[in-house]
């Protein structure tokens, strides 16, 4: 029996925080904005919201995987953004996808798209659903839409216990993947806050980033070879450790958001499961100082796999909102060797820069402990609370970008500015900003800004979008990425838009006509027609 | 003054192998194949071949950069392999190039294609011409042929020292960068065989493999961001440590070979200048145990600077042919910290498949004496002997593929006993194949042939092309790529298209299409119009 997930928010449908998690945190909130306490909107229920009559009937042969009842069609039209729970929220959903398909196999995904060929219908690969930036919403134009979701090809297929690399279907979500190892000595070890909704096809036609903070952290580097059913034949990839003939197939479908076709198997490479730890947190007395020696410990090519500078005060309890300070969660792994002399030498970069490691570092288990293991809870439970803010009017969300060493602390603090001033001007108070460097690679961060403050729940969805499209297109007017990790979408199309160079945009779009000659596969995300 | 390449084989035209050189390698060669001697072919003069009349006339205001000269169209004429210099000795080059520009900036580049646009004709980007795979050769069925070789566009522009990175001119040559880096701490570390003759562009477009044998081998890893004129106008990807927005750009570019447009410049990362070393020479008993050790100490995520495994025979002097030997040519580097842990941990592996490490390992110096030290100048010097080779009939080429490590065992066995086959079948008598791992990965290594043989001088370029053809061809038949490291050329090109995705191949015309709808640049290669 398959899990139901929430339509309207982040996770299952038989789970949800504890009051002993959600009373103090609201009560930190209505303390730090001197509220007396919020008006909580129920969340809403699957008959509250009305939906458009289907605009397609699926022919007989297909009726067995294609879905058009109310709920299958209300859980796939939208993603797991905060405005995606706020339009919940306001049971506001005008543009439902009129079908829903569960492609068992790839002849299956092959009928789907026939099928959306012949009847004129724009088909939006679904991957787990768990998009932040609008990129499985269906667009208000099109006439008819077909939602495709692959969560039935959900299966480890092959292991190569000799190269380290698996064969994977593109539907499955996250822990299945390392389910199906189980026995094996492997893992795909490619963790996000989305993992467990979320799926490797998504991770691939989405550039995800993972839970390694250094060297293998974008699903790019992961992907040995593709395969990838579009609107004019089905492609696959040769499993090759190394090419250097001609521009990369694969790359062209790591990123392409479902524009070209949907990622049905890809090979990834594996791990073994690490045996060998050495797990650190240590506190900076403030941001920049933990940011130069994140900097020299990525240019000294120690590659720890976690190497996430945090803000004290949004990371940790109790650490007050004026204080500066900053903590570095520091891990490395091998299933190898001992990390004595990397975690060694990491420390003492830490200390050149006046770190100061926390008792318990160089502890194995202390990634569970301490503020690495404060971190690593709050990482887990984080998606959780989204639900809870937007019932309140709390303005409580994220975006992520990343920018080159040498400009790093003048972007930071504008950005930064940015948003603070954005968030006053917008809801008329002051909010929080914070700021993470998630990934971290030798010539540059990935900065991962996470912001709150009080919406007016009469104009809640418009100030959240507000907030949000000010501060993202702030990133790519100052040189930053639009997106190091949560792919384009609708949402960040614009910003995107100024980003890439115009002729490689026309390059993609001739790239497309030619796998996707009708452009029915998930129209406006990147390009247009 | 710019030292003069000579245009007939590899190098400048001021240097040569010694007496000292030559004279063992072809008593050597002699003896091992039972000949008195060598029927010599003096290097051609370039009086000695015929070139078509020039059938471009650059307008008066491209004069200044525009040459239509015998000797430099002779000198673009060809790369260099094996067949090119063997056309050189022929004295036959029947498609020259009818033009050569040297634009000296960015305009200059806009400035010849939309001349080359103006008369119909055809674009060649020489990079530094040292392409062994028909890359930069004029196809005999163009009417106009201009080439273009960004050489005077050779500058490191500017050096980023807090990201480690710089922004470089596409025609720079290998030790121009390492020139012009002098005064930084930083170098840019990519060395491949061609270093010394061939430019940044070059590689981007060739996605070249260099000096790091594990990690940081292929270009594709040092690009931050590229600058690109193409027909349809100038490109520049923003400069990024990382970002998921969309499919990279800049991986359309790298491995485009010069049909989308002219790389100008690139923003790539550097390194600080390596200050700890360790290196050793293990001995193997057969090239297979040394497989293990490598493929082990790659999965263990290591990362040595250096891994090449050769067989001993090949590499040493002094082993004799029916040896099994193999040795791993073993180094780490590091700007940062001393290598003890790391070599260490290498070097247990390597005992754990029987390796022996040679006397003097884990000296720093050891990489510049004994079997490394070796192999080392070997690698350096093998260009020169090329043309010294076809002007005695002696065949004596390489071909390089990659296999994951499931199938490599399998895989020498079947591309050694083809190319053996090969020889003696075209030949009429037994020659030599060697193989060496010039670069591994986690999930398997470059694996990189070495033949030799006695050609039939009447039918010297057939018998060559027809072994290099028959094995290379069996490369990508029996599962891996046409080129790890090569490109792909007009050589590769029958080899690639059974590789590539069918549907791959269109999109990428599709794009083409948008760059250059009329199909001037290097038309070919890769893809058909």
């Amino acid at each position: 029996m398959r899990r139901q997930k929430k339509f309207y928010a982040w996770g299952y449908a038989d789970e949800d925080l504890s009051a002993d998690e959600i009373v103090p945190w609201e009560a930190e909130i209505a303390q730090r904005y001197g509220l007396d306490g919020f008006d909580v909107t129920p969340p809403p229920r699957p008959e509250e919201i009305t939906l458009r009559a289907p605009r397609v009937a699926p022919p007989p042969a297909l009726q067995p995987i294609v879905r058009t009842d109310h709920l299958t069609r209300l859980e796939h039209s939208y993603g797991k953004a905060g405005f995606d729970t706020t339009r919940m929220f306001m049971r506001s959903v005008p543009n439902p996808p009129d079908a829903v398909a569960f492609p068992d196999n790839e002849q299956d995904v092959v009928r789907v798209l026939d099928w959306c060929d012949s009847i004129g219908a724009t088909a939006i690969p679904y991957g787990g659903g768990s998009s932040v930036v609008k990129g499985i919403e269906a667009p208000a134009a099109a006439d008819k839409v077909v939602t495709i979701s692959t969560r039935h090809m959900d299966k480890v297929l092959e292991v190569d216990p000799v190269s380290h690399a698996a064969r994977i279907q593109g539907g499955i979500y996250g822990p299945a993947i390392e389910d199906q190892l189980r026995d094996s000595p492997f893992t795909m070890r490619h963790y996000m806050q989305a993992y467990r909704c979320s799926t490797l096809g998504g991770w691939i036609a989405t550039r995800s980033g993972g839970h390694y903070a250094t060297l293998y952290t974008h699903i790019d580097d992961f992907v040995e070879s593709t395969r990838v059913v579009t609107p004019a034949g089905t492609l696959e990839t040769r499993r090759l450790p190394g090419s250097g003939a001609g521009p990369s197939p694969d790359r062209l479908f790591i990123g392409s958001e479902g524009i070209l076709g949907i990622i049905t198997e890809a090979w990834v490479r594996l791990r073994k499961k690490p045996t060998f730890r050495a797990s650190a947190s240590v506190r900076f007395k403030d941001f920049f100082a933990g940011a130069d020696a994140v900097r020299d410990i990525t240019q000294a090519n120690l590659y720890p796999a976690n190497c996430r500078l945090l803000e004290a005060r949004e990371a940790l309890p109790g650490i007050p909102w004026s204080s500066e300070e900053a903590v570095l969660v520091l891990a490395f792994e091998s299933a190898d060797h001992p990390l004595d002399a990397w975690m060694k030498r990491a420390l003492e970069i830490c200390a050149d820069h006046g770190g100061v490691a926390d008792a318990g570092a160089d502890d194995e288990n202390a990634h569970r402990s301490g503020a690495a293991g404060a971190w690593r809870n709050r990482f887990i439970r984080a998606p959780h609370y989204g639900e809870h803010a937007v019932a309140r009017g709390i303005l409580s969300s994220t975006f992520e970008t990343s920018m080159t060493w040498d400009r790093v602390r003048d972007f930071h603090q504008k950005i930064t500015a940015i948003t603070r001033d954005t968030i006053r001007r917008v809801t008329g108070r002051d909010g929080t900003v914070t700021c993470r460097f998630t990934h971290v690679y030798p010539d540059g961060p990935c900065l991962y800004f996470t912001f709150s403050g009080i919406l007016d729940k009469r104009r809640q969805l418009e100030q959240l979008m507000e907030v949000l499209s000010t501060c993202t297109a702030a990133t790519v007017e100052h040189g930053g990425t639009t997106t190091h990790h949560h792919a384009v979408g609708r949402f960040h199309r614009p910003f995107y838009d100024k980003q890439r160079p115009e002729l490689f945009a026309r390059a993609l779009r001739g790239a497309k006509r030619e796998l996707d000659p009708k452009g029915m596969m998930n129209p406006g995300v990147l390009i247009d027609p």
